[in-house]
């Protein structure tokens, strides 16, 4: 199995209202370091994973919509708390959206780093597409 | 699959005496940096792996009886040798212990660096709990 | 000279409205690690600069006004842009106030990283103390 | 299982000339970090995976016939791109070459970091081999 | 003293041709993360040193003219050995010239990280300018 | 200002027999990683503060006394407690007398981490010695 992981990050606002969380109930903020991994058992014709290139545009195209936000008024976080863990899932599954179409990849994976001692991260299998592109069942 | 980790540290004594560890067999020490990665398949209702505060707490009640320890004179090591892997199995079999009462939990990795390039783990598989708390067969 | 380091970190949310800014103006947050680092010239009869215990509560102790905080309505920062470099500032002088009775202490340089890509720092020279404590003038 | 990683690294120019590569087309360089993850389920009758200095030199041994060289001039590498992917499994396949007496060894993965925003691994099945060192099937 | 400091990184190739360089006289490559420290004695009226997006801006700015390159073939470094300490000062004195318009800058130090174990840096003391632009004595 | 870091660690026993220090009176360990950080106003001959070679060989040289070593049993730190600061001060005096002979060369830091939220450093200025060799006064 190969890997490429690219890496960026963003800065945002936000709290976490429920007793359960202490502190962080508060509105406060984080910077999230975010490494999306991208596995697939065999290389491309180009002996890549993914080109970094287009790595990066999908990890920047799914975090430019949450950079230097408050995330309580972003809508797609509307009653729903906005751990680093379901941050990492919501990343993924825009980030897998985002690659529907290229074949061969296998699973994604993204990981948050919050602090330098907690992080978390999301693994999602992706549906194999054949050189054609439509999905086949494993 | 989600996973959370957090991370702490300890500074220890301790020699390695069989000459399979050349130099190491002299009492000497280590900084082990100690990261300890929850898995689960499902967020549990406050969108976590396990609160941060919990897995920092339960991960502190283990090192404490680690820290600053010549693990030459302490009990549990007695008569075994106390290598960066049996260190980590050491740390986890206890932090699984500890979480034995927490549902949804699926698998733990215990990762100690030693130095910047030297690091070693264990990972453990949890028994899984229903939400009433038994384990049941997988 | 010898200098000794410790390191915490905080989660805060902030926004900074000027124009200056760009999308920074929006409120969003950070994680800020904050490293301070303690200069004198001669150890104290312990052989250290600081005890790492003492560095470590008086940091803790400046960090906890500023922990899961929306800087925006903290009153420290009414009117004031709370950027990177005015935080370094702000910490830098609680601290040298906090250690105000300690003799010996030379200077201090407070770094926050804000990204893996960013970050900024203050230094301050430390009004020097004889042993009995007086301020000397240099 | 545990696992057990070292770490050391190379600086290597080469080109990667493929209009899909843009920028990266020219002669260029790198300092690539190689990370070697070598996994086994139990550990050997000296507590570890495999001893520190016997990985650190596994690894050497293959690293030294790439250090300060030029990839688009190394036999090895005539005709074939020399990615990051590419590398990692090169580098891996040397390595379980290397290690193929040595019984107990279950897995290894090879990362390579090839600047501080993207890296790439490959992860290689071993053949288990018994203690009287003949591979059987699993 | 404030500092500010952005990093970024490049990938070049070259080979350092003198007996004294042993193996690195061969064609080879690096990654270097490439990190500027401005340093000014008062903040700027928007409380920062520099803007990060200036800073990164005039960092790119220069790096650009060696990304992806092979420093034997580039024209600025015709008969110069392109060590990491003379890279360092060729980017500072870029970046001095670049910044050559914006007032208060005291000092800026580069630093060149070529792999985990080793770095080089250069200072460079910047002409004082007053607020109407032009250098003054110091 | 030029400098040049190189890096290595070591792997020592020790205790802090003084109340002053608490738990860390115990026998107890540390990872110390150790960098030195050589400065010089202009570069030699060779477009370098020092050769990277050299440097890590005087750090080795050093170091190789303190490796695997309990330090309360070193004939060095009889009597004196040997904290990071004393340590790096031990270093640096004993790379100073190595690189007595090597003319330019102008001021050097030693810095020990000992865990990611603690180091300290030691910095020490160098006789200059003019390219015959004998030391000036400045």
């Amino acid at each position: 199995m190969f890997t490429l992981t690219v890496r960026d990050h963003i800065m945002i606002a936000h709290s976490l209202p429920d007793p359960f969380f202490g502190p962080a109930q508060n509105l406060h903020g984080a910077t999230f370091t975010v490494e999306t991994t991208w596995a697939r058992p065999v290389l491309d014709e180009h002996g890549v994973v993914l080109d970094i290139g287009v790595a990066s545009q999908l990890l920047s195209g799914v975090l430019d919509g949450l950079r230097y936000r408050n995330l309580d008024d972003h809508p797609d976080f509307t009653g729903r708390l906005s751990t680093t863990e379901v941050l990492a899932q919501y990343i993924a599954e825009r980030l897998a959206a985002g690659a529907a179409g290229i074949a061969g990849l296998d699973r994604l994976t993204v990981t948050l780093r919050e602090n330098p001692d907690a992080w978390a991260s999301y693994t999602l299998e992706l549906p194999v597409l054949t050189e054609r592109g439509g999905p086949t069942s494993r």
